[in-house]
């Protein structure tokens, strides 16, 4: 018998097994020093002090999976690695507070091109009030970057678990443009000045909403994440995590104009599935999302509905509302 | 003119000249909301909160440069990632709370192993109250684990800056068999059983010395690191860090009776320089180190003393006190 391989379960069926190892384990172990509100599943693992809720994420970019040395300077890679992690804190609407980077990289890499990475690691932790404390360097035959990062949330954290039936599902901003500008990349396309230029810099140079997240929890939204593997992807995570599910309407995804000029046969395939945006995708009830969309204004929008019918699953809906077959799925690591 | 690798300037000049370039930088940012204590350069990062001195640190483990998947189980491996955090938080005085654990992974990895690994990672949790919050999973094309943890310290965090002239130097227990039982495997070297088993289970299996850590603490030591490059490496790092130079009396370092059985010409050198041992180096007056050798017992021996002079510097002095020329130097990722 062929032994199982973890391309044969893929990236989720991994997680969720080890979840349950990881749960079946713990029952024994005594209670912590400070208890866990969130463990393995979202965005950011959660847990109470006395005096707040601590968030600590992690996440890394492996050359040749997640950047192309070639496609992306130092400096930008630096930026996306941190990025991704202020990312993953905002997604729990909290605060970044320290991180530790972690360097796999060969002896015959120029010492110049460290420093850049550097410059753009803290280039984002200066923007974003965020600190690099520590790390570790490691000599590897491939060039990956680790980064783990620290924050800070008040009383309500947004969690991937709490959307519920008859909530509406909103975004903080237009997706795609990431999924483009890779895309624009991979592929040389030959595309405008200020397409390329604004493309490029979606895929390159994301931008953590901190400040959307803020609004958020300010308004009583309970349920978010941010959007990293594609808006369909994520957004079905996310109803297996809420055991709902999900109608939204295609026509009704803030897509940006410029993404829309570059491609305009595939923009709507880039904003549903393309992955990378890091806008958060959110859920609540009417008022609530409606306050949150008069403040963070013109690109947020309401995409669709939470249901109770069909658990984990997402529907697409065209202007007619006849059903979209998405003819791609979003990212997994190993299929 | 040809640019300067990583090879070149090696791990430690790397990580110097990215702690200037990190400290420059963090001028200009404001003050966080948990004062920093400890960043860059010690074994762990620190910060206060209102209540507590809070621990994160995090290791790495490349397959090919740490470990050798043909040399080790899976599940060993996975004790071994955590231990070397555990480490790491034992080093600073503190006590482990959560770990999030990065895996890059071909998609043909077994999911049995992976399962093994987590086993291994969770013994080592269960043994020392830690517990795994979450984590990042991502395809690599080669295999390799990070862990980050977080922990809690008291008022008092040993450091490795707090080395005084004229205190004495001091280890928790024997030092050699991890580097012995590496050497063993590597050359295929015919040990007795008793050896063999000991020698692999001190590579492949180190203890974290979270006890000794608690005596260190309680009998009033500042200063301290835990031994992971070798003695000798790893005392010179906390000469530079305390502006101070050390003397060592080989003779007085602890090697236990199986590594000498087992190599009768080299175990001075695997014990002045072998390292991953994970033993606590530290250093206090006589009084404070006299209680702490009294309080562990047997293993943990006094070794030398810290001098104000060659600051950096650790000499090696045989047993009628003539300077033992060190002919293999500790432990750099990239030299």
């Amino acid at each position: 018998m062929h032994a199982v391989k973890v391309r044969d379960i893929g990236e989720f069926g991994l997680i969720k097994s080890i979840q349950e190892l990881v749960n079946r384990c713990v029952q024994t172990s005594e209670e912590a020093t400070f208890p866990l509100l969130l463990g393995i599943g979202d965005d950011a693992a959660a847990w109470r002090t006395t005096e707040a809720t601590e968030l600590a994420t992690t996440d890394t970019l492996v050359d040749g999976v997640h950047f192309r040395s070639d496609l992306i300077s130092w400096e930008d890679l630096g930026w996306k690695a941190m990025a991704v992690n202020l990312s993953d804190i905002a997604a729990m609407g909290g605060s970044p507070i320290y991180a530790l980077v972690t360097l796999g990289l060969s002896p015959e890499t120029d010492v110049e091109d460290v420093h850049a990475l550097y410059e753009g690691m803290i280039s984002a932790c200066l923007q974003y009030h965020c600190r690099i404390a520590g790390g570790d360097m490691v000599q590897s035959p491939v060039t990956f970057i680790t980064v783990a990062m620290t924050g800070v949330a008040g009383e309500s954290v947004l969690t991937r678990h709490e959307s519920k039936p008859g909530e509406l599902i909103a975004v903080t901003g237009p997706l795609g443009c990431a999924a483009g500008g890779l895309q624009a990349l991979l592929q040389d396309t030959a595309l405008e000045l200020e397409q390329s230029r604004h493309l490029y810099k979606a895929h390159n140079r994301p931008i953590p909403r901190l400040d959307a997240c803020q609004v958020l929890v300010s308004c009583g939204v309970n349920a978010a994440m941010d959007i990293s593997d594609g808006l369909t992807d994520d957004l079905s995570k996310m109803c297996v995590s809420s055991g709902v599910g999900a109608i939204i309407h295609a026509h009704h995804v803030p897509i940006d104009s410029l993404l829309k000029a570059a491609f305009p046969q595939t923009y709507l395939q880039l904003a549903l599935n393309g992955g990378e945006d890091y806008e958060l995708l959110f859920t609540g009830n009417e008022e609530v999302i409606l306050n949150v969309i008069a403040e963070l204004g013109l690109h947020a929008a309401i995409i669709g509905r939470i249901v109770a019918e069909h658990p984990g699953e997402v529907q697409v809906l065209d202007e007619s509302g006849v059903e979209i077959q998405l003819n791609q799925h979003g990212w997994d690591h190993f299929k």
